[in-house]
């Protein structure tokens, strides 16, 4: 049984739970090592305190994940059987009563949720999801060899987009050009859609990529992220094309300085709020703290947002290997939008910093 | 009031529902005209038999949703808002007692479900998903319009990737050439995850795209589709690379008979059953029956796979109005992979073909 199922077994049994019943793909692979997005068939892990787990997948599916690395039951049901038949099989054969379940209420669909309720008509149902966030927050080693490796591919994103300014490309020629250059080094997932904005669609909140032309004086921002076998980074940029005005260069200034500042100020021991607040508070004493509206930043690993949540309330108390995004920004509207994001990895007195693109100004002729 | 939200409203006074609550971006974009993906915030659409509908959003979408020309009460909650008790307000402003409410139980999750079941502790929750399944299977004249653009640019697609295949090339460097082209004609969306396969990777049901290079002699099988204003296409083309033996060529040719004979025999008062066996029939005949494992097609729209399902069983009468594809497939492993496919609408006494490549066997020199 690997580490992380002991964990939740551990929570179980503090709980009194006497089955887990997971569902979400990235969850159960996070617990068992295998990876598989079943669109609208069933693929659940279940997990009990002291026996055998077992994992449910499309027949067809079977072999991978065996192949995977899961050496526990798989079961496997083709398209005319009915899974939840050969689950409430396999629990009863493992436990014989049912009071207490924790499944993921917020992947779970009430479709499902009824035939569990139809299996096990006793028991109460219970929140699986925090628990397994906490426990997905701490990363090992293995999982920040990825993300390093995720954030190594986000830098040379952002160096060859940057490479791919001229007057008159639009963003999205610009964008398509970026990710062309990754595809061909291999990769085939994005984090999220990317960014490339510029001008006043980068000062805008709800700014989407398109046939905006860049120009001279403009700021470029490009937010993007890579997977990396399941991992994500994350990464923010926002270079200049061409000289820029005293105003602009004031905020690029301001919101380099909050970042560095955060980074300085990440290590276990201090609160999430503590680091969004030092960020927060150097922009806001530079007079843009109303053009600051979001948090400082996220976790980040097999989802582009996870614990913790860096916000100015989140007592969270930062530890040694939690892996999130720094990224305060400023957003005048027609004057600026200016935003810098690292991802960093906690060590056990301070931070690495994963993405390593520079970040002071970088002018492009 | 729309002539779709009418319908549903009709449904509900059959069955003595109060409210239906719609919670899906495809369902509430069907019904309301707004399309929107809120990611984990809550979007949804409460219809009655009578009263006004509302839409709920959030805040900050507000603009947008009344942009899309929805003319009727929207909400819009902001981060710090609860909306279920704004919801529940709304509902009891319209109607005093919900012993009935039709949710999609495909699409809530358990922790909304709870809320509704919290704010409504005598209602019965039933599906409402069946009836706008039905709803959306017949298309008018505006959607069949973004589908016959949605179908072109599959088109442009599928002879833009066979004119990119060349001795060495892998599937991968065909795959992303063709998307890249896709890009600078505008397109930002495909229907699903694009499919270039090679040789012995296309007869496999389980090929992805890869690192394979073309050889000759190869099969190569495009399957791919395209999104216009939220409508996909969906089409699959399997090309010779060079010349090709003869059993090659006769499961070309038994697929490409049955996929004509499907087309021919669909029509207003079949049924899916026997359209789907027409076919079926050929390829058993030709003996490769076990090796067309899959349904012979099904409906799309704004979903790439929608009712009708075509499959040997379904007894669901075809009816004007209907789109679904028609794609039989010979996968005999390790000798050759072929699937024809094209999108077809029902007129009113026979189809139009949608899809325009064409399906006489091409041979790439």
């Amino acid at each position: 049984m690997n580490q992380r199922l002991q964990k939740l077994q551990t929570w179980m049994k503090e709980n009194e739970i006497e089955v887990s019943f997971l569902t979400s793909t990235e969850n159960v692979f996070y617990l068992t090592g295998y990876y598989t997005d079943p669109h609208e068939r069933l693929l659940a892990l279940a997990v009990f305190q002291e026996a055998e787990p077992f994992l449910v997948c499309p027949a067809m599916e079977v072999h991978d994940a065996r192949n995977s690395g899961w050496e526990q039951e798989i079961i496997g049901y083709s398209d005319i059987q009915n899974p939840w038949e050969l689950i409430h099989k396999s629990i009863n054969n493992r436990i014989s009563n049912i009071s207490k379940a924790a499944i993921e209420k917020e992947h779970m669909n009430v479709e499902r949720y009824e035939q569990l309720q139809h299996l096990f008509p006793k028991a109460v149902f219970v929140s699986a999801e925090e628990k397994v966030r906490m426990l997905r927050m701490i990363k090992d080693a293995k999982e920040l060899k990825t993300i390093e490796e995720a954030c190594a591919l986000a830098d040379y994103a952002v160096q060859f987009g940057a490479s791919e300014i001229k007057e008159g490309k639009t963003e999205l020629q610009v964008l398509n050009a970026l990710e062309y250059a990754l595809k061909e080094k291999g990769v085939t997932e994005m984090s999220f859609s990317t960014m490339v904005l510029t001008g006043a669609n980068a000062a805008s909140p709800h700014g989407n990529p398109g046939e905006t032309k860049i120009q001279k004086g403009d700021f470029v921002l490009f937010d993007l992220g890579v997977v990396v076998d399941r991992y994500c980074s994350d990464i923010t940029r926002t270079v200049a094309y061409g000289d820029i005005n005293d105003q602009q260069k004031e905020i690029y200034d301001t919101v380099l300085k909050a970042q560095l500042a955060a980074i300085e100020a990440s290590k276990p021991g201090v609160t999430a709020a503590e680091v969004d607040l030092t960020a927060r508070k150097i922009i806001a004493d530079a007079g843009y703290g109303e053009y600051f509206p979001h948090r400082l930043g996220h976790g980040l690993g097999i989802g582009v947002h996870e614990y913790p949540s860096m916000t100015e309330t989140n007592q969270l108390v930062i530890e040694e290997g939690m892996v999130y995004t720094i990224e305060p920004g400023i957003y005048v509207p027609n004057v600026a939008g200016v935003r810098i994001e690292d991802d960093v990895y906690i060590t056990a007195d301070g931070v690495k910093v994963l993405t390593k693109f520079p970040k002071e100004l970088q002018i492009i002729k």
